[in-house]
């Protein structure tokens, strides 16, 4: 992949001056965008791993507030520039790079080198709401079964994915299916499903405060939320899934062909 | 798209007991969500573009201080379920959903009955840098032309897009190109190029203050983000694209196959 579009790669320097322009720009660089910048410099002399000074240091060094330099450190948090790691602060690696496929979870962490893992939140049966009926192709009040787990990777919480499928389907899952392994495998190979083509929507939100309490973030944390519909091989709707990603450890990649 | 998974469907309601259960789930609703979730409800009573009443009216109909009140608004802002016009909160329409395709930002935004724009930022020539020229397969120092443009729809601004192409490709581009036109229609019919597939990759990023300046967002609005390296049909790399989208404004749909 190293001739994927980069991260934050710099806009142009200004080498030439403009040929035609728009909108004239205008407004000035807030400070604590300026400590950002000047922060970005040093995260990448320390490296991956690195440990930052200490606030008090950084906001004597850069001679501004400790508020000022609070915002740049909020912003770098978010943006996953940054990682807190006990009572310290680190330089975090670059952003889990997941494909946009029906591969699962698991196939696309493993391929990046990472180890996946997933812990069961809850697997309970329910009567399926009319909305959800609809999306399933089942009549309303048909028994549907939710299962939702955190997703790991190397061990850490980054996710939390929420299915919603027939129990008709699979009607021995709380029995057969062990929650901490793949379900795609599972339904593949016990419950003989021929996966056909699935349709995706991705969008940023914020986490619900449970959802920040159950992957474990902070609640201002943009997530990316994956809404998934999945087809059998006959066309036939499967399950419906919700999957909300840390935004500071995930982006997703996609390959667009010509029509 | 009306089987289409829906936008935030209710999580099951419990209607049957945990089958099974890992993490124990712990922690109280705070205050500012819970008055969320009773905003949504009266969003919806009042159905897209209606006007909110003032936050001190609201604040005094749900019991809780302006603050509270604020924080809840704040969310649904940032969510795109509320919006700002003058000095009143209206109710916000859905999400634009725009296809992760090789169609131009033009042809999505048509075909879900809104009216696109751009509006020049910039247009520029300027010496490569070697990150730049190793992503087009272009010697370091060889020229290229930078566009950047402020994406519209329904004459509002909701994104920022930034070009990067050899000029080598397309000399004329300054003479030749109208800003305000389709660009992919222009290199396809005047430039007689052919697309090939692109390498595509979503994160969720911050403004800078100047992109939230061009666009007129607010800072701390999550943004979509979109790297794109495109090449043409015989596999040379085209353009880098940059595309920034507001996040209360988009979401990217997509259809996956089975490999």
């Amino acid at each position: 992949m190293d001739q994927t579009p980069g991260p934050a790669a710099p806009p142009p320097g200004g080498l030439g001056a403009p040929i035609r322009a728009g909108i004239p720009e205008h407004g000035r660089v807030p400070k604590y965008y300026a400590v950002k910048g000047r922060l970005e410099g040093l995260l990448d002399e320390l490296g991956e791993g690195g440990v930052l000074p200490t606030e008090r240091d950084l906001a004597a060094r850069f001679e501004v507030a400790r508020e000022t330099l609070r915002q740049a450190l909020r912003d770098l948090l978010i943006q996953g520039r940054i990682r807190r790691r006990g009572r310290s602060t680190v330089v975090a690696g670059p952003k889990l790079e997941q494909p946009l496929s029906l591969a699962s979870y698991t196939e696309g962490v493993r391929r990046q080198g990472r180890i996946p893992g997933r812990t069961l939140i809850g697997l309970e049966r329910f009567a399926a709401d009319p909305v959800l009926a609809g999306q399933l192709g089942l009549a309303a009040g048909e028994e549907v079964w939710h299962l939702e787990r955190v997703l790991l990777a190397d061990g850490e919480r980054v996710g939390l994915e929420s299915t919603c499928l027939a129990v008709a389907r699979v009607p021995a899952l709380d029995r057969e299916f062990d929650p901490g392994s793949s379900f795609y495998a599972f339904l593949r190979e016990k419950a003989g499903v021929e996966f056909g083509a699935a349709d995706e929507r991705i969008e940023t939100v914020l986490a619900s405060p449970r959802e920040a309490l159950l992957i474990g973030t902070p609640p201002a944390l943009p997530m990316l939320l994956l809404h998934r519909l999945t087809r059998d091989d006959a066309g036939v709707p499967l399950e419906r899934v919700r999957s909300l990603y840390r935004g500071d450890r995930f982006s997703f990649t996609t390959r667009l062909e010509v029509d």
